[in-house]
């Protein structure tokens, strides 16, 4: 029988390097907790902010609300809670993302045009579903024991699809209110400054095979396995991520119109952009300024470089007469390395470093910004979805998009590891994604 | 010195034929009872109704309602209210339409991208402009003559443009409805059944010059004149317009299949947009549904054909054998014809005929649906529209714009006269457009 | 029985005011001379010249010496010459432009995607069709009356619209021309320097019904007619056409620069199509060249500005205080005005005016420039095209489309008439089109 | 000093396991060989043929010639013939591809606009090119050893890049006239029928650090480099490619209506090009043809699969149960086979495969089609792109691009290596591309 207040795996999954106070250890704490964060994160917001498509890569926060709750529906719900019926039989139209198998759903680039069901509707929507699920995860002693780890499995699948929903609430409201000549500020709390850098210093790693990927039996997503081998031929990595100030160099040398520096894609996304400095900076009087969720302020030039494409990060390390790391390089330092720093829970939602005194070791490889790798997003050896519309969570974006590393200060601690492979298309820039430098020896 | 109980060109220009139940009289009555009416048609919305738009051509509820006030406030406070300060520095910039020289703008079709103000914002700058204008109207007599009437003039001209916003809040709320699946309602009153139409019947003009346009005091828009002399050639026009139940046997008949009735702008728009009929309805089961503001019904085959194109108009008359009248066909004939009819304060926003015993004459030139004519918007001879902002109005549209004439179900009854010329691209739908039919005799 | 050596009506059909050296008289031989001149204007062109079709707006030149080609196939060898075979059936698919009920066609915006037939069978083609006409044409006496009549007067269509396809290789060619950085020349003829241009004066015309359209049994397009009455305003129009010294006064005064002066359309082309000055005019160390069929020479200051869209003509008249004619205003003037200036058969192809002393009566009316009016293109009172595939030549383009007047440097003079209705998109600028002002009085 | 007769890395370059007759052996040899082959490759085109541009992927048959031309004239004998001055100075900024460090350039995707220079002009340019670069190669002996070197492997690298753009000429015109319904047949030779194929047989490739790309002196291109470790987890290779037999059952088992076989930009191609089979397929009576450079002809099952996108080769390895090979799994493979096979020399343009005892060894790795890798193209460990402008040659595409291995039936035979690299877009499907299979064990 399997008893929900010990299921040790789901302690492994969060992982907690730092432990939060008061952190959850039972799946229905864990649960409760991550949903209960959803609504914090909502709770400066306004009726008419939720409803908002601000490009087709974003989502209106009402619906990132929705989607979510449609996911524990439609997978936990619906699978195991025995005679449950739905809330309301048009909201899988509407909630759907992705997913064929789990029947028609709406328009992506059209989810900005439903004023109706209100946020108070899907709030509603939300308490019901919550609540039984939390019902069904207290009656877990009643169910076989493999139907108990399975609902176990997928509810930790919505756990962690909630997280990646909730990092995208806060890039999305980010990307509306910056377009917005009022800046509305979504938080008052106020950004740490960072403290000056110490010069960049280069760590070697050895040349070798190394294992890769996962095949354990915590939590992970299915583009992180199978476990795997891999050469690595030797190669430095940077101390640290790259600075506001050091990317101003590369803005004021014109790196944003020299063509040489950059991927014929990237030079089309520069042109037909109109980039000429990352997004969210803005020059006013010769003094850089960037858009934050706590208002507009002046940019941090010790802080780490945040916002850029893998177009920029990729222009930025030519220039500099670096490269990127690939994502297996960056994995392999990972793995020596403790899994703390600026997350979704310090509620700051903006990067900084004010360390006192920063170490020649590698630093910070996970929070304040995600790093982009050289690494095209590819199935590993042996690569193996699950069957049904949970397969196709990640398989079929592999193409065209980079693997992004180690969280961001948008990202929850309890989501991320060593082998989180996120990934973005090369022109994305309204994540949280900086740059760590490499280099061949 | 002006006396605004008794600005007798208001009471003019109202041109009541169907007076209302205490009917405005004063220039702040009217005021005041134009301000209310556009707070009423919103009393149904819900705060997340306000904020999207639909498509290029709407724009968001809230925006209406910002944009007519900036209105009152930039040519009216501004203007004639010593010492007025802006109510917020930054409105203009938003809410600001098209009037280069009222300083720059917003773009048009981000005008869904803004979150803030919110309702609750936008509702209290209402508030606080009508008051003030309201206070100036009572100090209308310490006022210079000139300057009040030329203050009254402006507040004319405000009243009309906020009347045209009425209807626009009612086609775009309408168009962003009908794209939800959940089919939301906008109104609650029945729409009356339609008595079945008597057979069409053909009225002759004789051929003469015709004045049309017009030169009065009165309020009236600038391209409505100068009154000029027009020589008509004989015709006849129809008593009635086109119903659904006729319009439908154009569908049947392949009229959007065949390519010989149509312009060829026409049939690209056809083909581009997979037109197979109207706007608004869809079939099941073979039965002709239609999206109106009350909801989803049947389609009454007794009422009027509408949300037609001009293309759609000018290929049903290709295809019936006929033709569509010139406006100034059309203006001949609505200057012996009371403007009677069914109006947006009628509240019940949709086209419907159920007078019981039908005419042979000339019926419903007013109300219920705008007629296409077959005339592209030009400027009249003399045509000379006034200096500054207020000359935007109208002319820099005279370009790929059909006329139509007679105001619709959706029209303010004070916003109507026989010369009022409305103009749209010809392959707009969204209003609520018919088809007269005329011949060559 | 009809003699085709005295056809008297296509004698009245030239009109030719300034008799060509050996003007043909017969139907044969305005046949054989339509179709000589199109040889004869290709004389220059190499293989390639003839494939590329440089914008969506524009045909190749082979295509137009087979699209012209089939037309006498279609609508006089395949009507009247019993027995013909076609010479190719897979031609009338590729060489059909737009007449539906003729059949299907290839897709206009990829005729330069073909190149095969080569111009050497293209030819073959023309060679074998204007053998057979001929031949029909020595043979009109056997048919019956009616029938020969009727095939005259598809013939007459037949060369009119070989007429306009000649104008249409000259501008096609140029635009293709224009965009090579090669220049290269079509004609080596030398373009006359026009003399200085006295001050424009303005010729009044009174007010009154005037008479306009044609009805006569002379040839004319279906769009020309009927004849019927128009009352037309007292107005004045200018004595000559615009400059290019007049038109750069506009460039340089900021005229592409001030979004008061246009038509928001016009605005929209100038913003998307980054407008600064006339089509095929550059500016090189402060002095302004144009491209020309001539090759690439000094803009001409005393020469008519050439080469506008409606929106420049409409924008310029704005900027200088007066507007463009309508297109009744221009016929009531044209109709007291001789046929003659500068047309293609000058093999000149391009405007200009070196009459030494000019007059202060209304001038060069006819050729040099199209003329744009104000008037948007719509049908007569009583327009009623033609049954078959030959309605659909005018009639379905009568929307967002503006009326030229009075023919071209690159228009045969055989070709033009008072009531000649010509018609183009207001964003046109390839054609050979400019501006004559008028005023209200 | 260089002796040219007997420069052996030319030699080995060649690698030519199926000598031609008359191979060539010296550098003049080669250089005069490929620029032969060029020619005869254009022998059966008329003028029109080398004029248009049919997709912004593909140029005009002459660009191809002059571009090729350019290159050796910019980096041979500008860089080499002292004292040597360009043919035409306007030829570079017009047959620049994408050299931004060589100086400005046309316009890629206007190319087809160029009626000049015409054919005649461009080949008196490669002729002249042809005689200068031959004339140096005489004189080899004069230069200083170094620059001699130098000289030949810029030679080398001008010899396969003519290489690659004869393919292109192949893949271009084949593209152009298969829009043409004339459907022009290029070449008159006749397709070999196909064998009847034995059932697919599994070949293991055991698990282990392989040596993958080159460091060697011969000729290669840059991204080929450097050698490199790379582990390979244990897998099994298709013996053959996919025929057309087995991607028809495919077509009609609906894996073209079937989104859960694709990735997601997969699917988007497929509903926005309407895909659903192979490009050049068409149905006819039941029977699949298609279009070669033979003209249409009868879809042969036995013949490999061809002009397939990364999309359809994925979405068919998804479909059948396998996958495709990684480019390093593959490169393993090939190192241990012949390079022999269906290459551009038997001047048959079009996959066949006619061996009467095919075996279960792995065979046709090289020739017939390209095989699509699932490999997104990266750069190597070390990658070091040389200086200048030929450093633009690969490194820029490194972004959404998949690796394809093996060369085709347009492909020269002297231009392909096991370590060769090609890579186009993953929507790509003009090129001669197919699938092989692979799977994990």
């Amino acid at each position: 029988m399997l008893d929900s207040n010990t299921t040790s795996f789901l302690v492994d999954e969060i992982n907690l390097e730092v432990p939060l106070e008061g952190a959850p250890v039972t799946a229905l704490e864990q649960f409760q907790s991550c949903r209960s964060f959803t609504d914090h994160l909502c709770s400066s917001l306004e009726a008419e902010d939720f409803v908002i498509q601000s490009m087709t890569d974003a989502s209106p926060v009402k619906w990132h609300l929705a989607h979510t709750t449609w996911f524990f529906e439609t997978f936990v719900l619906a699978a195991f809670d025995e005679g449950y019926t739905l809330y309301d039989e048009r909201f899988p139209y509407l909630f759907n993302s992705y997913y064929i198998q789990a029947g028609e759903r709406f328009s992506r680039p059209n989810r900005g045009l439903l004023s109706r069901p209100t946020v108070k509707e899907i709030r509603a929507f939300r308490s019901h579903v919550s609540g039984r699920v939390s019902e069904l995860l207290t009656r877990l002693d009643d169910l076989d024991a493999d139907v108990g780890r399975e609902l176990l499995t997928t509810l930790s699948l919505g756990i962690n699809h909630e997280r990646q929903h909730q990092e995208l609430i806060l890039t999305d409201i980010k990307h509306l209110f910056s377009l917005n000549p009022l800046y509305p500020s979504f938080s008052d709390a106020s950004i740490p400054s960072s403290s000056p850098v110490k010069d960049l210093v280069w760590n070697p790693v050895e040349e070798g095979v190394y294992e890769v990927g996962t095949s354990t039996a915590s939590f992970h997503f299915d583009n992180e396995g199978p476990k795997h081998r891999y050469f690595i031929e030797p190669f430095e990595i940077a101390s640290r991520v790259v600075t506001n100030g050091e990317f101003s160099e590369f803005v004021e040398d014109g790196g944003y119109r020299n063509p040489l520096l950059w991927l014929t894609e990237g030079w089309a996304a520069v042109e037909n952009g109109g980039w000429t400095h990352p997004l969210y900076w803005s020059s006013d009087s010769g003094t850089w300024f960037e858009f934050t969720l706590n208002g507009r302020r002046e940019v941090d030039p010790n802080a780490p470089a945040c916002h850029l494409s893998y177009f920029e990060a990729d222009a930025y390390a030519r220039w500099a007469g670096f490269r990127l790391p690939s994502e297996f390089e960056w994995e392999t330092v990972a793995q020596r390395i403790k899994i703390e720093g600026n997350f979704s829970e310090n509620l700051i939602f903006h990067p900084f470093d004010n360390s006192p005194n920063s170490s020649d070791r590698v630093q910070h490889l996970f929070g304040n910004v995600w790093e982009w790798t050289r690494s095209q997003y590819s199935p590993y050896p042996g690569y193996d979805p699950p069957a049904g519309a949970l397969g196709e969570y990640n398989g079929k974006f592999m193409c065209n998009q980079f693997v992004l590393r180690g969280g961001s200060c948008a990202t929850s601690v309890t989501h991320i590891r060593d082998t989180y492979r996120n990934f973005f298309a090369p022109s994305t820039r309204f994540q949280f994604a900086g740059i760590r430098l490499a280099r061949d020896v």
